[in-house]
């Protein structure tokens, strides 16, 4: 038989039961707040047609799609015969051998969805969906190839209550998380009415690419690379205003730049979170967002962005749905967690309490079977040894993988008609006269 | 700007908000009786490299697997030479430009990550795992390329106590969802033993493949393929053993049938389970089934399997860890969400009550906010109307939508520091002096 070495892909992670544990916990706090801001969740595949996904998300965002490789005999012959004469490039014998892809994110899914099924939705529509998505990213610390995002999105309408509300939800599921973030704001009025006012706004997509690396590569890397696209006075006059962060000098640029600044304002003024902070040199390289823009990052430690997210006012026109605008946030439920983890802000016990019982004689099977049926009932989790096995053994077993009690049923208590509890924590052990004492007895450590 | 036809690709489908409901209503029963039944969650990752997939499902599961075209420049010289030169094939082919791909089940992905991390984890091992696979299948109704598995699996045990542990918790979950069906049992070891009496044992996954087929073409095709790779007299002799479904029978044919009879009828007799049927036909075409093999079916309409599953002695043999013997099963969610819609079985109100803060008045927008964030601390589901509109609009929002009441604050209301409550199903509304007094009248409207 061949071995194969056990092993997942690179920049992809499995969660043990333990580690599972925690990740579940996340995703509870998020799941029940996005509940109670009325956003309901939806279910979209995993894959999308390529041409659905192509052209969202920039050139680099092309790259980092993962297509699906066709069934059957996926190259057709003029393929074929492309490949023979070397007059094919790589994207073109793409489009050949591969239709659709893993999804990027669970905004341009979220717009076709919408466009596709806008008969059956009522507008305003609140949405969530907890999900993978997939980036063909160098894997390296901390950035995955698979990770899951946590997307509420409020389409079709173009109020900043919905801006204002998200901040808010943002701000309550951090808070009941134990985190303490800042919630970066800015507007890509602002940024556009700049780009506007220096007239570089035909570059202002490649600008801004540029911009979004300047915590990676500094300010003087950013001049350089500035400077092969725009000239060097506009270069430096577009750094002086986004470093200056202020929103007084930018209104009076032009009617658009007035126009964000207005946003931002109104938004800052109606919000309670006490973590929102104007920063004008954040812009997220998507080229969907149109107004507010956010992103969250740990005020304890140095760890990049847990949260990003903004509003967009023409995702579904390339589907054929015009004048519809929205607004998204995604959590990044993979590094959330391992801040978490860095924190140290997992609750220390999250498990559930478990039962084993101990499986020791063979003509008792029946006997611990309707004892496993009646605690299950009871809503106990419990387990019965799978197989006949020395007492000592069954126990260390029970220790290792974490459950609270041990029920022990051996010839004595049969005779007797009785059963032990073992609580593994406390080593203690009871004798109960029957099952109904039983249920008494988690009953009150319950209620403890 | 191209327009593009908003579509998910052929094969697989979206879950709006209420079809997301009912969905989620079936997962949030299995995995509380997979919880009650001590399985713990993980995950593993979407993909797997190809040489952890490749192999394990047979020929045909081969060629359904959704492979993953590499990145970047993924033709090599070499490829593009033999292309040129005509002198590779396609499963060459894809070795060369894939080297991933989206999991077949969860059963694999299990076998890899127990064999990974077999020093992190406790034996038997528990787990739950519910997630998507893909199959690269026909798209055909009832059939999807990218369906939900919800897998329970004991790994680490020959104890027959499993086998009857998850018969036990097939019944109790098909209970719950009001689902009568047939859980239909047959033993690996018992057609093994048929085949080595019968001297087909080299033909045995071929044979079984083609028996896997019965329901769906008949006993006389059934007939007619089986002579094409064994004797016709081999073929009738096997039809008549399986169509006798007899144990008595098989017992004596020879040690390994005695032994499949053995267990079968141990497990018959242990269970509680109404539900469970003999049925010799009964094979799953998975070559790494060893003993124990189950799949379900209604009662109630002919629907096809919902649940699959067996035991298996030696799935992480090629991942260098023998003689670990486990066993799964698999519930079908998209497939029980098909039958439950054909059978009415969902619950009618499974969605939780929302409420809608109409929107009326530009300046208690601060009002409205602090009326939003008591409720939600207050765990009520609501929503403000994003944007100012007249009542009227707002109200069949509301209605469409499925909110159960809508809270009214308009100039009236402020003036009086009051607000308005209305019921959108009874059609009643009240007025509330305040806050408290509303908190209140939703705690006595929730334990009515």
């Amino acid at each position: 038989m061949i071995k194969i070495k056990p092993q997942n892909p690179k920049g992809v992670r499995d969660y043990l039961p333990a580690e599972n544990r925690r990740r579940e916990y996340i995703l509870s706090i998020i799941r029940q707040q996005f509940e109670l801001f009325g956003f309901q969740a939806i279910y979209t595949p995993s894959f999308e047609r390529l041409d659905t996904l192509q052209g969202k998300y920039g050139e680099e965002g092309d790259k980092l799609l993962f297509k699906i490789l066709n069934s059957g005999e996926y190259i057709t012959d003029s393929a074929k015969k492309n490949i023979q004469q070397d007059s094919i490039t790589y994207s073109e014998l793409t489009k050949e051998i591969s239709s659709k892809g893993l999804r990027y994110d669970l905004t341009v899914p979220l717009a076709r969805m919408v466009s596709q099924h806008q008969n059956e939705l009522q507008f305003p529509f609140k949405r969530y969906h907890i999900a993978p998505v997939w980036r063909a990213d160098r894997p390296q610390k901390g950035r995955y190839q698979e990770f899951f995002q946590c997307d509420a999105d409020i389409v079709g309408t173009k109020g900043l209550i919905a801006d204002i509300d998200l901040i808010d939800l943002i701000d309550t599921v951090f808070h009941k998380l134990n985190l303490k973030v800042e919630i970066k704001i800015n507007n890509r009025k602002i940024y556009n009415g700049i780009c506007e006012y220096l007239e570089i706004i035909n570059q202002s997509s490649k600008v801004s690419t540029i911009l979004d690396k300047w915590d990676k590569i500094g300010e003087d890397m950013v001049q350089e690379e500035l400077t092969k696209i725009i000239p060097e006075d506009k270069s430096k006059a577009l750094l002086a205003i986004l470093k200056d962060n202020s929103l007084e000098k930018i209104q009076s640029l032009n009617d658009l730049s007035a126009k964000g600044v207005e946003e931002v304002e109104q938004i800052m003024r109606l919000t309670q979170s006490e973590c929102l902070r104007l920063d004008l040199r954040l812009l997220r390289g998507l080229d969907y967002y149109t107004g507010t823009v956010l992103e969250c990052v740990s005020t304890e430690t140095k760890f990049g962005s847990i949260l990003g997210g903004g509003r967009y006012d023409n995702l579904t026109e390339i589907f054929g749905m015009k004048d519809i605008s929205g607004i998204g946030i995604s959590f990044g439920l993979d590094r959330i967690y391992d801040l978490m983890e860095e924190l140290h802000r997992f609750p220390e016990s999250i498990a559930s309490s478990k039962i084993l019982v101990v499986n020791l004689i063979e003509s008792a099977v029946e006997h611990y079977f309707s004892l496993l049926r009646t605690l299950r009932s009871h809503n106990h989790i419990v387990d019965l040894y799978p197989s006949i096995a020395k007492m000592d053994k069954q126990l260390s077993y029970a220790d290792k993988a974490g459950y609270s009690y041990a029920i022990i049923i051996g010839e004595d208590e049969i005779a007797k008609d009785t059963l032990q509890i073992k609580n593994l924590k406390a080593r203690t052990q009871h004798t109960m006269k029957n099952t109904s004492e039983l249920i008494a007895f988690f009953q009150s450590e319950n209620e403890k």
